[in-house]
């Protein structure tokens, strides 16, 4: 369930009561930031702005708590895409697959990838990509994934960064989560990642509750095993969660529109799903991140600055990670 | 948010209060029945120890509330399936389809369901109805089509009980699902209807929220129309969500097995969900609504008598809508 304490008591005490609960959230004499992540400037304010007035109940831009869906791309958009962390448990899995089957290491692009390894893997383009995916992530039981899914993020640490995954959430954006929680939003993941590798971290990394996860997901039919019946991962894919298939997919999981949505650049995969949220009825918000620190963290563009393009167009909201983010991590440790 | 007011205060105050609060939730000195229009006997207080223990701290069968998923299809489960009011619908649809496009009315199985009427539909068998939604859903935006589902629940009655579609949730069941919310349970539909026909009711005759209806469903694709994105219905298939796609979509929508599943005997649909359902590991809860009440609903068998069998060989528990339900409908002007 995705109702914080703050949301769940505010709806017993009536929505009036949510923003003075929420925002500002004072622990002492003055009232708390709710952001402190982020650096004060245009951005932080909008983003408070907007809270204020979609939860203020009579004000023009008032928004029903029903109606208070809030989407977010993962990769690049909450936790870093340099590497992927998918596409390094693809490559693992590709391992595991290659030593029951040695016959899959003369093959392509299987024997590219296990040799020049995940960057390798992004050159090869982004349907060899979803293919290989298909082929790791399949040919096992529901459950069997899952494990698997969890024993990766245990053991496994960003080759740079050199950190657990599951450390490497971006604080600002865990922040943002929990405000938009805080003011009775559904805070929801729409990633290009598929469905099961992403509903394995969701809840201790973002507190997005696996039936709020939408993601690439494969097909899978029921099958009797020791007369339990199990879900079986065929190596077919159903649905790629990107571009235009995100709002697709939004509306097959939620069933509305968006009032924010979150998405970042670098491959323009996002513009579709804040387009659809720009095109609500009423008040909306569309952020971007752009990864422009490449001292914290990584500095790239896109090839045709779409989703940039695309934001000076519409007027969507974009972050800029040097200027906007006083920490990008959580502190070691913490 | 699927959150009743007990739950969220239940919530606030910890959930080892849930219990006491919800069941049993005394108005006065004496325990209210949470279960009014369900008649005492076994099925009854099957379902009522099986929430309690469920809801027991550091009870044997305690269940932490995040993986308490109820299941429920709806045609035959939550209201009547004699007709099935979204054949109602497919027929009236087809009607308007016919106006605009004349030449349809020459075509098979068009015509013979506008001549025969509904009856007559289900006796084309599963596969034409499904091809005649998919015919009949598509062509238009998802905005128009909500529009049209909204306005068909407005506008239309039940031939025999004479009363709105929306006026006919079987009231045992509502009671069951608001005991269910009240003990921290998420209740979901899991209905072989198509689930944006189903999203326009779901609230105010279940409590459901949109986000936790999974039925079938058509492809769309995100269109521009007047610079503003729109989904656009296309005439194929995604998912007919019956028999074994049951527990395929509860894995892609919810991702975790339900701790309890509800369905009911007739074509054997919901089969594959009970025993996913049962594949939990830990305790778990089937329920099969029989229709044996020819006299206040409708009387009706399986071919087979596969759910029964099922029911028999698995130890589900089957309702006896005769003997177990005080009422089957909210009385007329309540």
């Amino acid at each position: 369930m995705n109702v914080s304490r703050p949301a769940a008591l505010a709806l017993v005490l009536g929505a009036a009561l949510v923003p003075a609960l929420a925002l500002p959230a004072g622990k002492g004499p003055a009232p708390a930031d709710p952001l402190p992540s982020w650096n004060d400037g245009p951005v932080k304010k909008g983003l408070l702005d907007f809270v204020t007035r979609a939860t203020k109940k009579g004000g023009p831009d008032y928004v029903p708590p029903e109606e208070r869906v809030a989407t977010f791309d993962n990769d690049g958009t909450l936790w870093p895409e340099k590497p992927l962390p998918e596409a390094v448990f693809v490559a693992k899995r590709l391992k595991v697959l290659v030593r029951k089957h040695p016959s899959l290491l003369l093959r392509e692009p299987i024997k590219a990838v296990l040799r020049g390894g995940v960057t390798h893997l992004r050159e090869l383009g982004e349907q060899v990509v979803v293919d290989l995916l298909v082929t790791s992530h399949s040919g096992m039981t529901q459950e069997e994934f899952e494990a698997d899914a969890r024993a990766f993020f245990k053991g496994s640490r960003h080759p740079t960064l050199r950190r657990p995954y599951t450390e490497l959430a971006y604080r600002p954006m865990v922040e943002l989560l929990e405000l938009l929680r805080a003011n009775g939003f559904q805070t929801w993941m729409c990633t290009g990642g598929s469905v099961d590798f992403v509903r394995a971290i969701s809840v201790p990394m973002y507190g997005i509750p696996p039936q709020q996860v939408i993601g690439t997901s494969l097909r899978k039919e029921p099958r009797l095993v020791g007369g339990r019946t199990v879900l079986w991962r065929l190596p077919t894919l159903l649905s790629y969660n990107n571009k235009g298939n995100k709002p697709v997919n939004i509306d097959l999981h939620v069933g509305r529109r968006p009032l924010f949505a979150a998405g970042n650049v670098r491959s323009a995969g996002d513009v579709e799903m804040l387009s659809y949220c720009q095109g609500r009825k009423g008040p909306s918000f569309q952020l971007v991140i752009n990864h422009d620190d490449g001292e914290r963290e990584f500095s790239y563009r896109e090839r045709d600055d779409a989703t940039l393009s695309a934001a000076r167009k519409h007027g969507w909201t974009v972050v800029s990670m040097k200027r906007d983010w006083k920490v990008i991590f959580r502190p070691r440790g913490e």
